[in-house]
């Protein structure tokens, strides 16, 4: 039989990071690739203690069917999280459950995006992100970052040029601290700017921060949620990062109306996510056990990008740049503009080690010689050894391309 | 700020059943209303022990981001379970696993259908899978169904009809044993049937067994997988009726062609199921508790269909009917015409009693004078006490309406 298959996945593009992973517990493969935590940051002991307790005392409603919208007592303790870490007030039904942040990003395009709709990114973006949005046919136009985050003068002409031709974006999003790929981090100054923006054109604005209490330097940040006095910034936040990811457990926090949206879609994408991981992560924050395995992964995390910042100005060319995080899990390399990193990756998998390519990253296909790097999962040896590699490849390359 | 929703959800109805579940938890309210399994057949003890198991020996890895596709050794024993089962030969690299069936069918739909795409489906049919199909503004032809199931030829008219008029129907969506929401089980002569309607006008059939292990009487039928010969059938199975609905796991079995379209697109809606859940399923199946579970489920579950079946023989009025199912967890009543269970339901909610009224099944909403009764999750008691209380209502309300 031919089947004959919609046209709603014609943009998206197969995962290279999902390719990636296939290596990735092969033996002495560095990986730099996933976004994956460390798993020595899992609180399993606790997780299992929760679990244990769970069971015991609500398991027949911990193993059922529960609210779309989730767990009461588990939206409850978001609520709490969110006002300590980011100062952000909200109500209950102004949060719901997701299963992982990327069902949020779905929801959010498909609750906004009529196929064609334009939408504003930052370049480059969260691929998951772009996944989510090109399933929804959303039209991408991606505004270029420098080291304070999205050029929010150029999302601002973007904004108008595009509104003037009656196609005024549905949504702006961004990833405003510890940006997924960049590792940057939107300054002050821009996060005012884009909520005046957002205001001024009544644009909803989206923002979504799974990395925002990984912080290993500077100053805390106002997130747009605060900045925004009339609350109709969208937040996204997850678990994933802060507790551990195989539970899939994330949120979404924005208007009542809006939720109710999600609410609806939510019926028909899953009914609900996982009433135990539900259970599970309420009483992971009802314990305050989050509170202790922050502070240890930061620890962590916070040597691994040292070594990586220490191994990058080692091995390195002189041509290549890169960021310098605070925070989160990634750092951006740029590398001499005559080296192509997707080709460049097909000679580092065969050198065993891996990264991810610019334009996994780019809805505009412009990052063609940048590279993610991820510091998290790899070991302090297995990063200088990785960067190492990489850099005296794309030494070789630079020095092949020259002399050709 | 005004939001400006896409139009992809507005055909989506708001859950009826969603509803009734704020009240099931209420004291002394009974609910036919919920698909829910009876929490007395969770196996608690065993998975209390899977999960210390799975965090000891697998615990970096069950808590990590995992395959979009599933976890590997859970697609092996996923093969030889419905190998065992169903008789169904099948492949690790035809199975992938999805959050809930529920995901099966969302999928399904967005890879097969662009908007405005014509579909088969039964009438009534499953309210989850209205909202997936709607969610993808598929269009609905809904066939009447009538002892023996769909009735095919009146299948195969309309699907003549459509090619005629350029609207081949993209699927053919079926619930072959203990339908939802009907109970009815469909013949072997119509099975055979609409497998060789769908090979005769290349249309994909879609057959959903959530229920097919839960057999009260009567003699296991092939399932429509088996007597395709060519392999063009999807199959959606789930864990939630034969281990619990809490872990969300479910899984979809097709050709590899369509396997890989959905890997897609599950990237873009939450990257994987739950890795935790993905084990603990894994070793469900592995120690083979499944097969010590389900025949507790049948003889708790037998009893309550016969209990509810003599609750309506002695209690529902004469002019009401209702089917007989030999397995599952429903059976479908219709009662005196003049009567409109969506409007009886207010009432009946004030009695303290809930079912799910028949025009929620409905893709042409023109099941006003029937209702879904769900007979595993209430105790024997309720059942009787429920269903009395439902008969006094509508022979009150037949009484009005005929001396009206």
């Amino acid at each position: 039989m031919q089947f004959r298959f919609s046209d709603s996945l014609k943009n998206i593009r197969p995962s290279e990071i999902r390719e990636l992973l296939k290596y990735a517990s092969a033996k002495d493969f560095i990986s730099f690739g996933g976004g994956m935590p460390n798993p020595l940051t899992f609180p399993m002991n606790d997780i299992r203690e929760i679990m244990d307790y769970v069971l015991t005392d609500y398991g027949a409603l911990a193993l059922q069917y529960g609210n779309t919208g989730g767990l009461n007592e588990l939206r409850t303790e978001i609520k709490k999280l969110v006002l300590e870490t980011e100062k952000i007030k909200t109500d209950e039904k102004n949060i719901i459950v997701t299963s992982g942040s990327q069902q949020g990003l779905y929801e959010l395009a498909k609750v906004l995006v009529n196929p064609g709709d334009a939408i504003i990114t930052e370049e480059p973006t969260y691929v998951g992100a772009i996944s989510a949005f090109d399933a929804n046919k959303a039209e991408m136009h991606s505004i270029q970052m420098d080291n304070e985050g999205m050029r929010t003068d150029l999302a601002e002409a973007e904004i108008k040029k595009l509104t003037s031709e009656g196609k005024k974006p549905k949504f702006i999003y961004t990833i405003p601290t510890f940006q997924n790929p960049t590792g940057i981090t939107m300054s002050l100054e821009r996060r005012k700017h884009l909520v005046e923006i957002a205001n001024q054109y009544e644009i909803p604005l989206v923002e979504d921060n799974p990395y925002g209490e990984l912080r290993y330097s500077g100053e805390r940040l106002p997130m747009l949620s605060t900045l925004d006095k009339d609350s109709n910034v969208i937040y996204l936040g997850t678990f994933s990062k802060v507790m551990c990811p195989g539970l899939r457990m994330g949120y979404t926090i924005g208007p009542e109306e809006f939720v109710n949206k999600f609410n609806l879609l939510k019926q028909a994408l899953d009914l609900s996510s996982s009433t135990f991981s539900q259970y599970v992560a309420w009483q992971y924050l009802k314990r305050g056990i989050i509170k202790q395995q922050i502070p240890k992964s930061i620890e962590l995390y916070r040597k691994k990008r040292d070594a990586m910042l220490k191994a990058l100005d080692e091995y390195f060319p002189e041509t290549s740049t890169w960021s310098r995080p605070d925070g989160g899990m990634f750092l951006w390399a740029t590398v001499d503009k005559k080296i192509n990193t997707t080709e460049l990756l097909k000679d580092a998998v065969q050198e065993g080690v891996a990264y991810v390519s610019g334009n996994a990253f780019s809805p505009a296909r412009i990052q063609s010689n940048s590279m993610r790097l991820n510091f998290t999962f790899s070991e302090e040896d297995q990063i200088y050894r990785g960067i190492e590699k990489l850099g005296n490849l794309i030494g070789k390359k630079a020095g092949v391309v020259q002399s050709q």
